[in-house]
């Protein structure tokens, strides 16, 4: 009896992440869900990666989290548009908040909308937003035992972030660890490492980021 | 529709709280429940708490994760009874989870039980598990934003702890930021700023935590 509500919630939640991802793909735009704990450096990549896609290329934003607007005053100086949406206790973000957001955007001539979900390892994995591309963060004080013992949010990621790697020379941290989990958890994403405070490893995002935009447009135009 | 089944589910878990309570309190054992994102330290504070309170205290642990048996390998050798619980895709610890533990653990002559909840700043707290107290730990490398993005988790904790302190140093962290967020949502909770690492502030929880035993198990035996 239980099963059959998530289901018919999953259900539901399917179908609009269907009809959201018919919007994104028929105006051009790739929609990126950027998914991890809380604290992990989600705002702070988008912060970096709106402003290494320079001034030419549109970006809107649509960030989740239980209360305040926080994110989205970080990032309405470098985003053309920003949403916030507040869960309240919600835990993750549904597609039809995201569908309710597109309401406020505008999204003919953009080229990216960046999806920042509710800092959670495990709820936002199971839910569609409608998304091109999935990206899993995790952050090196998080720790480096976190892949196995929450492998939910790495098994569906199609690009894995290391962040905040200018802190590993204060932390025990051992990098062979995580890669050895992800090899066996998901051995087809690629793993970056990066730190948005220094800037080191965000051109290696990028220039994956603009190439998944390339490949999934013109897969669009040609199919 | 959706709610009375949350409703219901939630009822359930109560009743299943009520009486892990009971059992605890029957044998005199001071219930501890930790909540946290991912990688806040609960494990390490659990380390350092069980070396601390002595070899003349006995106490046992209850873990969650999604998967891996990681964080009962770290304790067994402090605690004196561990168990681990799997909970698969589960997002947080159930009341009837922590009963099931109870069937593989002896709690006659057992000080403290400590739950290690899910690391998950929203969903855990939900769910009352049966204990008497609420530990709810945030690290300072996940930003000092958190308290009030994620209020939920900090509304209902009876003590709030700053972890990883050794590393505010080479963080862009404002304490006040965090203060000032908790004397906003949860004035009545202490707030404990600790390292596990070096080992400072770890007196003043063990302080906390020994009154607070002290303090319920006078009021099972006097009520």
């Amino acid at each position: 009896m239980k099963i059959k509500v998530v289901e018919s919630v999953l259900k539901a939640n399917d179908a609009v992440a269907r009809e959201n991802r018919r919007r994104f793909e028929a105006a051009g735009v790739l929609a990126v869900n950027l998914m991890s704990a809380p604290g992990s450096g989600k705002t702070a990549l988008l912060e970096r990666t709106l402003a290494g896609l320079g001034p030419d290329v549109r970006s809107a934003v649509v960030v989740g989290d239980l209360q305040t607007t926080r994110d989205a005053e970080r990032l309405q100086n470098t985003a053309q548009q920003v949403v916030q949406i507040n869960t309240g206790t919600g835990c993750h973000l549904t597609a039809t908040q995201v569908a309710e957001a597109l309401e406020s955007l505008e999204l003919a001539g953009l080229h990216y909308l960046f999806i920042e979900n509710v800092g959670n390892m495990v709820c936002p994995a199971g839910f569609d937003l409608g998304e091109h591309v999935r990206v899993a963060l995790l952050s090196t004080p998080e720790g480096d035992d976190k892949v196995a013992k929450y492998p939910t949010l790495f098994l569906c990621a199609d690009v894995i972030l290391l962040t905040k790697t200018d802190l590993v020379a204060v932390l025990d941290y051992r990098r062979e660890r995580v890669y050895e989990d992800i090899s066996r958890i998901n051995p087809r994403a690629p793993v970056m490492e990066l730190s948005c405070r220094t800037g080191e490893g965000v051109d290696r995002w990028l220039s994956w980021l603009k190439d998944e935009r390339r490949r999934r447009t013109r897969e669009v135009t040609t199919g």
